[in-house]
């Protein structure tokens, strides 16, 4: 009985500590993407997306494919100032995905700045061991 | 090497008879979801989701666990008239997920009715050996 216990208590804390690996892996993939959207560096962003990820902007049409969601982000950064993420909840689905939600603010670089706060949805895919955004939505609050 | 080639060729159609059912799963429930929403059986439409899904709506603050999105759902339809959900594409993820892109319209009830178009990603979990919305995300094309 002990055996199993223990058996099944070393299950839940493996568990555990891949998630917390997750959760880990995707905070510092959202520090990158951060520090790249500050840089202008969109090429970097772009290659954090998975080659055939969508990506579904608030107000815009659906994108399709890591080229287009560059030339998206090449396109939005010019009317985007501060710009910040954070992770409300991650999941893991399966081995190799996870579904991330979190909540962004950000500031246009219009006269005078408006301040847009709202809510996203990122699923990360394993691709060749390294955390891809796969399908990335957000909306806004108001 | 033959029965290498042949196993593996029955992975492979193994694979895609699952996705084909997923697939097909999926669109079921949207039947469903839709059929509720124009009787206005929000109820059903809560029982859709799973206990601790999160919804994140357009324009809206997240909301959290099936009650309270039964009662965003109930306020919803007081001023949704038609709505349509069309898939667009969908993939497992694991043995007990799947995401779902998709697009819909709907009409306002208001005087003129307004047609509004957007697109969705659902993440979709076995629960008990059904499949239920476990997050829920959308936002409009304009």
């Amino acid at each position: 009985m002990r055996g199993i216990q223990a058996a099944f208590l070393g299950f839940v804390s493996m568990t555990s500590a891949a998630f917390g690996q997750d959760k880990a892996a995707i905070d510092k993939l959202n520090e990158s993407f951060m520090a790249a959207f500050q840089k202008g560096d969109t090429a970097a962003i772009g290659q954090m997306y998975a080659e055939d990820a969508y990506l579904l902007p608030s107000g815009g049409e659906m994108v399709k494919g890591r080229a287009a969601i560059q030339a998206f982000w090449t396109k939005a950064a010019e009317g985007i100032g501060d710009f910040k993420l954070t992770t409300v909840d991650v999941k893991p689905l399966g081995n190799d995905a996870a579904r991330e939600i979190g909540t962004f603010t950000l500031k246009t670089k219009g006269q005078p700045p408006q301040e847009v706060t709202g809510k996203y949805v990122v699923v990360w895919q394993k691709v060749g061991g390294d955390w891809r955004l796969a399908t990335d939505i957000w909306n806004t609050d108001k």
